[in-house]
């Protein structure tokens, strides 16, 4: 079995066949990264170009490891290393760097819809690791491959997003890849934080969190980001913890089996208390072991798509 | 056969048979890269040094293409974390590198001059890539390699530099190969552009574009570097556009059999149009991925020189 | 024969016979490092992190040139790139890094006991880079192979640090590892640049650079830190050359058989006259050889510690 598309974009026009195969892909590789010699030969030869034109730890070493670990080439380049400062065109850049006989990028940008331009100006697979609000696929991914090695199948599972939705990318490609595996999605967050007539995605808004813990087999907890645009939304963050903040005691009075995932990195005692994100029912540091495993099985994927 | 020289400095005192050599070289890593497996074994267990002093993206990542597709391990160290800052010498810093047991050093700095410097204070191969309005040899023989590709061998063919010819390090490299390789070399550009006294070169001078298409078979186009002196050189880019600026009009009205280059980073609608930078005249793409090809010729013919 | 502990954090508490292995392992790879292929296949998949808190040139460099000369996968991993921008914890960035599968990480950081704490959250091997004024294992260890490489076995020997003793990591890991090889340790330097109670650890003090040069077999010459608190300790930098500078002169005429270690970088006129610099006496270079052998003795041998 092969992917259906040459490129991983978002989660939104994914079909459901191809993101079980990357799942039960990312099951193997998950068994690799428990071996002591965590490496396989597949991509020997293939080039990869981490184009990062946001800071990011976590997503871009989950990547590189996941190429080093299937023995492909890696070259990172970021923004202040770039030629734009000497007046060239972003797409005269990436024609360069194709140029170079590049067989993947890997790219985050803070403007949606930057991956898809990329893959009308290059031959190379193109993985979107985040663009602008738009998807961050390969976290929804980890996400789904997480929930399901600890509840099973998704198909019927009912999985709230709590937090910012209205500014996240993870937030759209969860929504967009639940549904597709048949899961019910809900999200819950002060209303300056979800995105309007977000219904029409057939996506459910709790005003309560204690509502959405007890309705929901999994919260997806969104990091609520202090540094960007959440000073506006919200009116200050002891406020947003008092209404919205996941703690053990809230879940423990409404909902003892509800499953915690959080996209890192975690803003300990504003949307989620330490007691939790320590605790038995999170799932975020196997997120990150994950992570890697969802990042190898796209790579090999698309690295071994017949041409 | 083998390299006269264990050092690429530039291409004033290189000999035929060395730049020849390494064109055939690159025609067959040129195929390498066209295979689903780009790398060979040939430099396994070799230590390279990128040592840049100056901000570059296409250079410093073809070399590093380059060595990793020879199997090369390689080492990026920039100026922002070197220990120049702790007040210590250069040649205390290019010593202690070497004592590391580096086997190659390439090397891009502000002044002309360093390459030369380091060949004398370290034992390993250094390789020139770019230094001060000096040389940058791989891009000359990247161009060569282009050229010859087009119309075969360069010897009796015309060929014009256009553009800020005083400032470029690529102008200069070319300029002495392409003399020794028996093609005839002129110049076109402002005044204020045209070193003087280059006509004791054995170079020609075209005071008009126009004449310049006419009479040659290619014109390699420098890039005009808006960030660098050349805002003193002329009066404006528009002035210089319509005075020197390669369009499609002038190619057709004058030269349409002619061939274009241009190192990049490309400014668009300054020193050449889009027509012409995306057009059927140039090789402006082609000459990206023979960089990679000339500098594994280079690397690999360096790395395999007898002691 | 193997370590008697999983990681390096220090020589306090290192027991000789773990000093004399790692030393005895340095020597066969330091023979690796004269051969045409300075690569061994020891580390393969493996993943080491190189996490560096502080600017390093050549510890850091040190460091990944032993990791790629051992077939491991290294990821840098620098402050200026962290999320701890983002408001993470020290704690969670590590617990994170670690979740993608690490085997070991080397540590660099302004504070002392970070990489001891990192034992208390991860269960990679740890190793100490440099942390704040308390220790520099690696550093200490290359002074020890690089005297016992000229002079035979430490037990026995005279060995002086001479400095800025008081902010210095280096001096710290000497002074430990010494006694333990049954060296007798001593410090010279201006009184505001002797740690208070320092005899108390056995460690002679000298007033004079003459006797300390007359007594001891070895003079290990730290760096003045112009940039750092050394403003403080001395009038200036002139005054500290005329007391403590370490001269051709006084060598010659108070000591010729010294040998004379320094880690480097130099302040040339400063600490240490060039003509001492360059030299007979000194052994500057072959410590920094000798550092890729220790770092890659170290790596090997925790590496391939049973679990």
């Amino acid at each position: 079995m092969s992917l259906s598309s040459k490129h991983l974009l978002g989660l939104r026009n994914t079909p459901r066949e191809d993101i079980e195969l990357i799942i039960d892909t990312a099951k193997t590789f998950r068994e690799v990264l428990e071996r002591p010699i965590k490496k396989v030969p597949t991509l020997t030869g293939k080039t990869i170009v981490n184009l990062f034109f946001e800071n990011s730890t976590r997503t871009r070493i989950s990547f590189e490891l996941a190429q080093k670990r299937l023995s492909a080439d890696t070259i990172n380049f970021s923004i202040s290393t770039s030629s734009t400062k000497k007046g060239e065109t972003f797409k005269d850049t990436v024609k360069n760097i194709e140029a170079m006989k590049i067989d993947m990028i890997v790219v985050r940008h803070q403007s949606a819809g930057v991956p898809d331009f990329l893959t009308r100006i290059s031959n190379a697979n193109i993985i979107n690791a985040g663009d602008g609000r738009h998807e961050h696929p390969t976290q929804a991914l980890l996400d789904f491959f997480s929930i399901e090695e600890k509840l099973g199948k998704l198909s019927g599972k009912n999985v709230c997003i709590v937090g910012d939705v209205s500014h996240s990318r993870v937030a759209l490609s969860n929504i967009f890849g639940l549904q597709t595996l048949g899961a019910n999605v809900s999200v819950c967050g002060p209303a300056t934080m979800i995105p309007r007539n977000i219904e029409k995605l057939g996506v459910k808004i709790y005003q309560k969190v204690e509502d959405a813990i007890r309705e929901n087999d999994v919260l997806n907890v969104l990091r609520i980001q202090l540094e960007r645009e959440a000073g506006g939304a919200i009116p200050n963050v002891n406020e947003y913890h008092k209404y919205f903040g996941i703690t053990r005691e809230r879940l423990e009075k409404y909902n003892p089996e509800i499953v915690i995932l959080h996209p890192g990195p975690i803003n300990r005692g504003v949307e989620i208390t330490s007691e939790v994100a320590d605790g038995p029912y999170q799932l975020i540091l196997e997120q990150v072991t994950n992570g890697v495993a969802i990042r190898m099985a796209i790579l090999y994927l698309l690295g071994t798509l017949p041409n």
